[in-house]
């Protein structure tokens, strides 16, 4: 199947808001094998609307716009639909009474015109639910049954739900299959390196399908199948995903999507273990990100951000003599800072970093890029040295922060 | 001017990547008065693409292309361009003779076709360097000088650069006129209420022109002039900004696009001030986001995360009655916590924030979305409440980090 995706929205046109639509749903159309040909936008203008949409059908069986279903008078996706598919619009009354009902939650009682046209939709069209906005959505085909739209509302978060609750189905009814798929997280191991190695069983694949992505500093495995039922998908997503292992599972640290600070807390979780940072270059980024997941007061006490010596010997113990000898940026303080945290705050782990995040701070040996991450955990301390020669402060940071959650990762 | 966008690369449609270059063109596009009409995405197809560039012709002036300009054979934009303005390829030797250097430099002295397929420029061309990549971009006009192509690079480190050493400047030509702007960044209150009290300037604009845009929880005027030379643009835009300022000057904390925490950073630097922070909900976040500006390490000693009662009395010193009889998030707790941070740390200044990020950790009288924000700074203490009754983890901890950079802001 062939597709194009038609955005409506001058907001779109005007710059004003990224287009993360076309890109979310590419990857779900690709992911269930249909083919996305085209990426259309245009401002909320009907003869313009029409013309692409017709275009987008010379050679696309399937197009999904997304935006101008709201209630006023430039929205019209839901009447060019109805022209172009020829069908024409008819009162829902069932829609008409959930609008009433929301409004009536808001104690509006008096119903616009602009409400009621809210409820009215093609005569032939599947509706998609909004449970997130007003507008609803709608699936509506040519009477030959040769072509099929799918129009949905232009807020990505409505656009979204509306798509995993039920596009999704009516896509798999129309395809008579369904898509079930793994992402396997990996890290250590850079994209074009994952996909050498893989190509054994990416060459000449099939069904399930293996494909590599990439972003910024980790890699992931997506491993998809469409078959007759979810049972067999997932069968075969589960075998394929297996090889995979055999090959790079010390790479993999999840088979769920999970970021790598989610896969964390929750190995900390389980073992009942708590966890103290001292940061230096990250300056309470890695804090940040344990304290982003909800409930991380179970394994984090506290940390502390040490930007100057003077905070890593007050606040951690650090010893002048350490810091005299090897310096701030060094494998010593970096393993008295995460001693200093465990000690301080009484966790089960201590874990630190200090570095050079750039850009300026270098000496004459030390660099920007320059970190060490130390690790204090029962009698085991390690510390592990980042080289990374870069001048980046936002990705020697994000890059240091990583280490710091791998280190914990292979280490307890 | 009436323009149309166009993304060449298969990676678009299978949804790798998010098209960052179309919102960045629109924006640019729009500030210098030239309408966007559509947004197109096409895959390296030579067909296609000359349908596409026909199609966007028929009305409008202008179209920019962004990809297919690599020196593989799958990179057809050139030559279509070409194929749609009526010219042909040409040697470029100048071109030829950079690459050359280029590869030199890298060590390689043979040269492929596909290297030597990077030289040809239309010829009637005007050609934009690539400070930032190997594949130069170019406009070329068709015989009758009423339509142009602008092509440029993909990544959107290129093109961003090439737009602004080049691109600006050929279009400032086309259009004999030169855009000046500033953006006013404002806090404490919305787009819709800006806009409203902003309705008398807007209204009936012609230049400068005014807008407003919001982002989570921040929202900016920008005020935009095109003129016939730099000065006029830039006298025109600054006395508008000045009757701008007449009505919202109190909201404005930046003339030039600034961040809140750059803005404040800048501020403490000027002043020779300390701070130093203590988080609870936020995690680390506000020592991050002040860490994230280079050169902090003159305002910022360091901070702590105190996520548990422990670590806010051992750390800061915060005492177990005041834990024990209002609570961990209060306008107690966060003052003696801002207190605490101060005295340890030797700082001029002490922030800090306790509260709720949600989901979750309600009681009876404290849901998800409250916090305090404690200032201390010389004699004066204040606490600011900040009461959202949203259960959005994500957006409440940013939000308090916010607050705690305009509290920053407006008493020191």
């Amino acid at each position: 199947m062939k597709a194009a995706l038609l955005s409506v929205g001058t907001e779109l046109l005007m710059g004003q808001i990224t287009n993360t639509n076309a890109v979310y749903l590419s990857r779900e159309l690709n992911y269930r094998g249909i083919d996305v040909m085209y990426h259309y936008t245009v401002g909320d203008n009907p003869e313009r609307l029409a013309e692409i949409i017709n275009l987008a059908f010379r050679d696309c069986d399937l197009v999904i716009t997304t935006g101008g279903l709201g209630p006023t008078q430039d929205d019209m996706t839901k009447e060019i639909a109805c022209e172009v598919m020829g069908d024409e619009l008819v009162m829902h009354p069932e829609i008409l009474e959930s609008i009433r009902r929301r409004m009536a939650g808001y104690k509006i009682t008096e119903m616009t015109p602009n409400n009621r046209k809210q409820a009215e939709m093609p005569s032939r069209a599947v509706i998609f639910r909004n449970s997130c906005g007003t507008a609803p959505g709608f699936a509506l085909e040519n009477i030959e049954g040769t072509k099929a739209i799918a129009c949905m509302p232009g807020p990505p978060r409505e656009m979204k739900t509306m798509f995993e609750k039920s596009v999704a189905q009516w896509l798999e009814e129309k395809t008579d299959s369904v898509l079930f798929y793994r992402e396997l997280k990996c890290f250590g191991i850079g994209e074009s390196e994952l996909e050498t190695v893989l190509l054994p069983l990416i060459d000449g694949q099939t069904d399930p399908t293996i494909a590599t992505y990439a972003k910024e500093g980790e890699c992931s495995v997506r491993v998809a199948s469409k078959r007759a039922t979810r049972e067999e998908a997932e069968k075969a997503v589960d075998e394929m995903t297996e090889k995979v292992c055999d090959i790079v599972g010390k790479f993999v640290y999840s088979k769920d999507n999970e970021e790598l600070s989610q896969v964390v807390s929750k190995m900390l979780k389980d073992r009942k273990l708590t966890l103290s940072s001292a940061e230096s270059c990250t300056g309470g980024l890695f804090a940040a990100a344990v304290t982003d997941i909800p409930g991380s007061s179970e394994i984090f006490p506290g940390g502390f951000v040490t930007y100057s010596n003077e905070a890593k010997m007050r606040d951690l113990g650090v010893k002048k003599e350490t810091l005299e000898k090897y310096g701030a940026v060094s494998e010593e303080t970096a393993l008295e800072m995460a001693e200093g945290a465990r000690r301080k705050t009484g966790a089960d782990i201590g874990i630190s970093v200090t570095g050079i995040a750039g850009p300026g701070g270098e000496t004459e040996e030390k660099h920007p890029g320059l970190a060490y991450v130390g690790f204090v955990y029962g009698d085991k301390s390690l510390c592990r040295k980042i080289d990374r020669k870069m001048n980046d402060r936002r990705r020697n940071r994000s890059h240091s922060v990583m280490v710091m959650f791998e280190t914990l990762l292979q280490n307890i």
